[in-house]
């Protein structure tokens, strides 16, 4: 074991205790940051060699891969009965070089199999193995509704015309793909719906847009199209929720498209102040629809 | 006008003309093979620049990218009530050098976007042009039904198991995104959908899935996993005809993917010998399956 815990386990807040199971990049701190500032007392437990340091600024410990037995360990000794699941995982670990304690080795298989998403029955066992004993499993929109968008424009202007076609149209190609399991992202251009996302992810998927622009495969000029991101029908936004970030808006204007239309209340945003500065700057657009959508107004109508 | 006609347009065989609009590949040349042995009396018009000199073996003329009005009198010249049109396009025409006559200017940009389908509506659009001017257009699957899958295995074994899993869930999810008008191709691994493909191709989304393996994005190890290949719900299948060949054996097997999955009765098949034997060298499976199938008994039951 070399997890080690630093600071007080129960530090200041004094809140109902929560614990935050954070994997790579900077959501998981943006939780925690929220988190605390709504006055619940969090511990942060990383993933090692996943998790961003920024946790350093939190009660924090950390944990390896499968050690389950450890982690709840700790969870207890927050007092939690509360957990959120966030952070993004790169690839698989390395099952030679990982620490497996004995709380784990019933539920090696499930875990591991959770951690990388897209198959909601797999990540929903793993939800009930946690809740079987005792914890409860909230999502961010629970412990951080701010970090999540609700119904509106969040970065520039509404979408119009034939941007709002395109719009309509990449939201039911997302809907059309969450509903079979496959992918939570969908890009339209010129009422035409060019890309469709499954296991390589949504920055690959905009990669390839940009790819099929330049080899003019679909040819547009100017910036047109959209990407739509949304939870699939069935997901349980507490375990596995759509994000986008500075990087989606970046790589949305490098492939020429529009803008970005998200479902309301199912989308996490990563870095919000700096994705919305650069979508103004770049000129595009990001806007939050209900679910039940239609685009028929242009309104967020929910 | 370069186009030029080679030997008598009215050759042998005698009987019912059809012309053959031939893009390029060798499947104009397969089709004009078989129309011929049966019976048809046939007259290639090649795509200048898009055609394989393969069809200089019929009673052949050249046309350039929308001399609407040159094909039309080729077509009468020949007798000819009835088109076939087929072959692939590797990319839009360069608008500054294309000939254009009087009889297309018209129909110009109806023609155009006509042939870089995708859009089943300009494609029923175009058709309805030839058929206002009283010709008629025919499928493959009319004029050389043998270059068309029929249910059953078309090489090697018919899948089981884990596999007949994956070629379920890619057949129903080539549905999904064909209902949306989005692709016509998908693949499954481990009973995930990994890959939809949209307007980059088949052939592109293999290479994804390729890459997607080798970055361990989604693990799997020895062959497993199916593409799956059908005509979307509404498709024309005179007009835009999804087909599979020797390349597409060659990219699943280069994939890690088990085999290949197909809709009897509305995929082409290219180059079906060659094919075949490629797929029996590498240990691929292709199965063609009634639009209808459920995969539940393994048979094709249509």
């Amino acid at each position: 074991m070399t997890a080690e815990t630093s600071g007080p386990a129960r530090a200041a807040g004094g809140g109902e205790p929560l614990v935050i199971l954070a994997a790579g990049g900077s959501v998981p701190i943006e939780v925690a940051t929220a988190a605390r500032a709504a006055g619940r007392d969090i511990l942060v437990i990383g993933l090692e060699g996943d998790v961003d340091d920024g946790i350093k600024a939190f009660p924090h410990a950390l944990a390896k891969w499968g050690q389950i037995g450890r982690i709840e360990q700790l969870v207890r000794g927050h007092g939690a009965r509360e957990l959120v699941l966030i952070g993004t995982v790169a690839r698989r670990p390395d099952f030679g070089s990982m620490a497996v304690d004995f709380g784990t080795l019933r539920y090696l298989p499930r875990l591991i199999k959770a951690m990388f998403g897209g198959d909601d029955a797999v990540l929903a066992q793993f939800a009930r193995y946690i809740e079987e004993r005792g914890f409860r499993i909230v999502g961010v929109h629970d412990v951080a509704p701010e970090l999540v968008a609700r119904a509106g424009p969040v970065a520039g202007p509404a979408p119009e015309g034939g941007t709002l076609a395109d719009a309509m149209l990449a939201f039911e190609a997302a809907r059309a793909i969450g509903l079979i399991d496959a992918g939570q992202a969908a890009v339209a251009v010129g009422r035409r719906v060019v890309a469709l996302e499954a296991a390589e992810g949504t920055d690959a998927m905009l990669e390839r847009v940009a790819a099929i622009r330049a080899g003019g495969r679909v040819k547009w000029t100017g910036r047109a199209g959209v990407l739509a991101k949304r939870a699939k029908p069935q997901q349980d936004l507490r375990l596995d929720m759509p994000a986008i970030g500075p990087r989606t808006v970046e790589a949305v204007a490098d492939a020429g498209l529009a803008g970005i239309v998200i479902e309301a209340g199912s989308v996490l945003m990563a870095e919000r102040g700096e994705m919305v500065a650069l979508a103004e700057r770049s000129g595009t657009f990001v806007f939050a629809v209900p679910g039940s959508w239609s685009g028929a107004s242009g309104e967020p109508a929910g």
